[in-house]
């Protein structure tokens, strides 16, 4: 997988308005549409704008929005069912990341077979491997946050054991993604603030990975500048175009960045929480990523004092060091603007001191790779003084 | 081809020692190979070290090295009706854009049948259109400059009618790229500028062109950092790796670039007078650059501003007209230095006044969408004015 400085088969269209293409780019793909989407967006007007175009263009679509946060193995499983009974050769995904992770799951069961538990990876366990491919698939994000849209992963959760873990193939590029940033202006605050520290996590984990590449890199350092740019307005200015375009933008790049060089300890601590509290995908980032720099410092010192930089331009002057060391200050700064003064925890999320050697068994079971390609090694008793020092 | 963000469905490997990879590329995609390579390869460790690999893995080979610069429609269809006949199923190019470009139109045309200069797109004529795929392609560029590894262009000369234009489709893209800087350690210094001159145009003409878009100019702008930071170590220290490496980088970028928002009209003049007097293609860039820029100015000016910022540094306190006006002379200096002292000029490469309203014709026949690219709309007489001004 991360072989290639570049390996991104996923065609990407980019801009307000681009939704309506939609129609256009499923016609060439395919006859019968397999429609997920997240249930909020049940009766939105982007829903029947999405199905009025397919219908104009004599499409059949079977609709699909039992979603939840974090998707569930058994639910997608069911979803796949349905996919196959009713013919569908076309998938189509319009949502958060587990909207669209759910049916990058599903487009690769519904070709291959079998159940989506035994596509994920997970240390010393069968993986099934696809090899017919997936039905075709168009992701259209409504957050700017996961950048589903330009990955190999699709995240799953198993309830019945607790953890997320994730299926990574190149099949789960999406055919077609089409951000359209104007889906993305009616986010409430919260869901802006944790979706964008998302794609933040994102761009700066793939940067300060060891297996970073100058691709990779270039692309992380942009998403984290327009991050820094945008974030801010998108949550005190909801309806801001320009702010709203440069986050959609930082979230795609930031997907760009970890399909090629993947995430590091904090999505795989954060991951982990999410399997066993349901807390949200970015609020789990946000309750561990500023100690997991703490805790990293001074390895990988000289990225971080980039990202400093980029983040808050006035320590210009300032030492290396300094800057370095300012960085989980600055982080827990903007958190603090974006959220409006709550502050992210574990425990906050329902994660009681039992559960800690359980969530840490989870993190070294099913994020050895992300645990691997950070700047500092770890064992298990640092990722328990990590996780203790998140409470 | 240009209404994506991202559409990019190369695979690129890169890095020092990554020709290593060739042999298993190879067998995933393929039987027998067609091996297209420039005829100055022959010999070489190179190539045996390729012919060995295949060897190894029992795959059978087909040679053809009846590569020239700017490479003909004749030799193409040539090298088509032999590799149709051989029976190859994998078409594998190693050298310079004229051995990569040649291999991408035989693996497109072997596939999809009828001859090579039909599928080149020329203003009110017949363009046909590949409709089955490609042979899939392995390209190995030992160049760092043309960028083809990255890009669904196929520049081909017609040297009956005397000019070249270029197969732009997206089965163009080479199934795989591996770019080896080591590969690009023993060109002399004028190639090396020469191929230097040409990557950097890539990044530039598609930073400026008006169909940039925020990925391209992100793209473009690391290409011309890696460029300023590098070109004069290669020409000078030709076994310097890290620079090999920056520059075997930048043009793959630039390819990359300009794969998305295309060449302007420094590439549509170039183009043409190397398709009327066989120069070579980076020395017919060379020939023009900052003349256009002079002639561009002041359109575009905070885009030449940021090139100049880039290009030297020490313009910094500057105003912003004055950075802009300064880049022709930047350019000027760079390439000086990198050319030893010789001036690319048009009549050096063999012009001749009364071919100058032919070659103005070319460009508006051939290079419209290069034209339109460019960020001053010009006509004729402004066309016959640069060419006047560059000879």
């Amino acid at each position: 997988m991360f072989e290639y400085l570049v390996n991104l088969p996923a065609k990407i269209l980019f801009g307000y308005g681009k939704l309506s293409s939609l129609g256009e780019e499923a016609q060439r793909l395919g006859k019968k549409v397999f429609l997920v989407y997240d249930p909020f967006l049940f009766g939105t007007p982007v829903i029947s704008a999405v199905k009025d175009a397919l219908k104009e263009r004599r499409m059949a679509a079977v609709d699909f929005d039992d979603i939840s946060p974090n998707p569930r193995h058994s639910v997608i499983d069911k979803a796949v069912r349905r996919c196959v009974e009713e013919g569908c050769d076309l998938v189509v995904a319009l949502g958060g990341g587990s909207a669209i992770d759910s049916a990058k799951a599903v487009a690769v069961v519904a070709a291959n077979g079998g159940s989506t538990w035994d596509y994920t990876e997970r240390e010393n366990a069968f993986v099934a491997r696809p090899s017919k491919g997936k039905l075709p698939l168009i992701a259209v994000p409504t957050t700017a946050g996961t950048g589903t849209e330009a990955t190999p992963y699709a995240v799953i959760n198993n309830t019945e054991l607790h953890f997320k873990a994730t299926i990574i193939n190149e099949v789960c590029f999406p055919t077609i993604s089409i951000v359209d940033p104007s889906l993305m202006a009616t986010m409430p605050p919260r869901l802006t603030a944790l979706t964008g520290i998302d794609a933040f996590a994102h761009a700066f984990e793939s940067y300060i990975n060891r297996n970073a590449t100058p691709f990779s890199e270039m692309v992380s350092l942009e998403a984290i500048r327009l991050f820094a740019e945008s974030i801010e307005t998108c949550v005190k200015t909801p309806n801001d175009k320009v702010a709203r375009g440069k986050m959609a933008l930082a979230s795609t790049l930031g997907g760009i960045a970890i399909a090629h060089s993947s995430t590091t300890l904090p999505h795989a601590i954060g991951q982990s929480l999410s399997g066993l509290t349901d807390a949200p995908h970015g609020g789990s980032i946000a309750a561990c990523i500023q100690e997991i720099v703490r805790w990293t410092l001074p390895c990988g010192k000289e990225k971080f004092v980039k990202v400093t930089e980029m983040l808050e331009p006035s320590v210009a002057g300032r030492s290396i060091d300094e800057k370095a060391a300012l960085l989980p200050e600055i982080l827990d700064g903007i958190f603090t603007r974006i959220l409006f003064g709550k502050r992210e925890t574990m425990s906050g999320y329902g994660l009681t001191e039992d559960k800690i050697d359980l969530l840490a068994d989870t993190v070294l079971t099913c994020y050895m790779m992300d645990c691997k390609g950070h700047p500092k090694m770890q064992d298990r008793a640092d990722i328990v003084g990590i996780i203790r020092a998140c409470m």
